[in-house]
């Protein structure tokens, strides 16, 4: 199968974005196709010693900045490696597109150019939340890509980030939760309560193991293999994270480094630090999928370097590989049936 | 002044209930009054050791329990600890009611029996939210009294939070965040963009201090000293803050006694690590203050301890010394002056 690589996009493109290709190329069985400034591709790819047999490059003279106003950006931007790259996978010339640009632009582009699939009624951002200290991740959708939603895009969140879970994380049977202020059925706004009652009343025709509302508190934990929420709530969450992670860690370096007996013990522990470090470390889980689209499109974060890329790109190959655009595809068709037409 | 506490509310009333409010009763300027069983609360003065000068009791034969439904409790348990101190308040022969019982029925009770002030549409409840490190804290409201808000209740939230800010906590000029999930001020739905608008619009006659949008990954470094958003959200962060701190210092246990050389390092930073720990400490930073109503009412945490209840006691005083709750009646006569009736 053909992995379609974003060149431009990300604060370190090319070069990281190249060297992370070339680091994970030997470890799949697929070619990689780069889109991007032929001239400054190539010389990424010479630099960082790729197999040519692995590699390609697609020409693409444009890029779409980070500033850009995404739907004009796609609309305008034609040249761009986020455009021909998006539409190289629509063409069928490629069977996953991955990039660490602008992510409204691609959420935007993917919508667009590949198009939703039939039933779905918003796109959603997943993203591998990490599970503290297991090394291991649930996938939280909407991560910020609909500001507000109906309760059955959350019902359609569901679906496919169950069936992401399964086929491209592993987890078998994963469970469902609702992000809610109590675990209680009956809590929450009316939005979360009538969600809450679509999800529960289709679950077993729809195969969803639905454990219902989880609370923000037990999600660093891993209370829950697929993490269901809108896209306030998803960005709240992540944002929450980051945001405790870095404090955490500020705090922690300022009081190792008060005093000599501390600083001692600092050093002892140097390699645990290390490790929880790493716990926090989001490039360790992989990228970001847009599932409902009509084609399987990663998001790599914006600052990603090679061990992110490579990591993303490793992370991504089941999407492709086990076709999980079309899993979601079957299982709209079944909402579809269930609901009849809803418009939302 | 006359201090009100609920001597039977929360998982260790009465003896720590007691026991915080004698080690606090000589640090402050002002009677308290114990509403509770008058032999349990006896006894447990007794024990504590406490100043008869200070300490009075009013009877309350019954209890409302944390699984009793706030409405009905309210309703059908007069006699009720809970019930007796609100009306003590509103009766005006208590300046503050301070309970560790049953949330629900604090904010129900709060509403029925002080009444809301004029104007307001939703009480909200506020939470003294920790800046990481700094032994300071911002306030947050709603903390999740309303599970839904309209734009102009989280104005009204902006209003009675800077006072609250300024008159309790001794904030100058604070500074007011909305969350979004982006600092632009297009960023969110609908609901998002247009409080956005009507607090941006009214902060100079208001005498707001709003600085825009703020990210969930600043909360913890203090990015703002009132912290404004509907109660989910407001639910959302504050667990996430909880459920963070716990997973990370879990992680910390677990990695830092891994091997004879994490212990020794582990066993050298134990005085650090305590005060990291004691960073994340909520009953540091005082009660949740019930703004919006009648009457000066602070809810503690369900599982306060002496030392808790002794800080909440201590840090809601000026609640109740600066009249916070004719101030919010000011504001909101000026916000009426301004729009009007408003339905919401």
């Amino acid at each position: 199968m053909r992995i379609i690589l974003d060149g431009m996009g990300g604060d370190h493109a090319p070069d990281e974005i190249i060297k992370g290709a070339v680091d994970v190329a030997d470890l799949i069985d697929h070619e990689i196709v780069v889109v991007g400034d032929e001239k400054q591709i190539e010389k990424a790819l010479e630099d960082a010693g790729a197999d040519a047999k692995k590699f390609s490059i697609i020409h693409a003279p444009d890029v779409i900045e980070n500033t850009d106003t995404p739907v004009k950006a796609i609309r305008q931007k034609k040249n761009s490696s986020m455009v021909i790259g998006l539409e190289t996978v629509r063409d069928g010339a490629g069977d996953l597109f991955i990039s660490a640009g602008n992510s409204g632009a691609l959420m935007t582009g993917a919508t667009l150019i590949t198009g939703k699939i039939n039933g779905i009624y918003r796109p959603a951002l997943g993203s591998t939340y990490p599970i503290l200290g297991m090394g291991k991740a649930s996938l939280l959708l909407d991560a910020g890509a609909n500001a507000e939603c109906k309760p059955h895009n959350l019902l359609q969140f569901a679906v496919m980030g169950s069936i992401y879970a399964k086929d491209v994380i592993g987890k078998v049977n994963p469970t469902i939760g609702l992000v809610n202020m109590g675990t209680e059925p009956g809590k929450g706004s009316t939005f979360l309560k009538e969600a809450y009652k679509l999800i529960e009343s289709n679950s077993e025709e729809l195969g969803l193991n639905f454990i219902g509302n989880v609370e923000a508190r037990d999600l660093p934990i891993g209370i829950c293999d697929v993490i269901v929420c809108d896209g306030l709530v998803g960005n709240v969450v992540i944002k929450m994270t980051e945001g405790m992670a870095l404090s955490i860690s500020h705090l922690m370096r300022r009081k190792f480094s008060e005093g000599v007996v501390a600083k001692a013990g600092a050093a002892l522990l140097y390699g645990k630090l290390a490790e929880i470090k790493k716990a926090f470390d989001y490039t360790e889980y992989g990228g970001a999928p847009v599932l409902g689209v009509k084609g399987a499109v990663v998001k790599m974060h914006g600052s990603s370097d090679a061990t992110a890329v490579r990591n993303s790109i490793a992370k991504a190959v089941p999407f492709m590989e086990n076709r999980v655009v079309n899993t979601i595809e079957k299982s709209m068709k079944k909402i579809s049936e269930i609901f009849g037409d809803v418009e939302e």
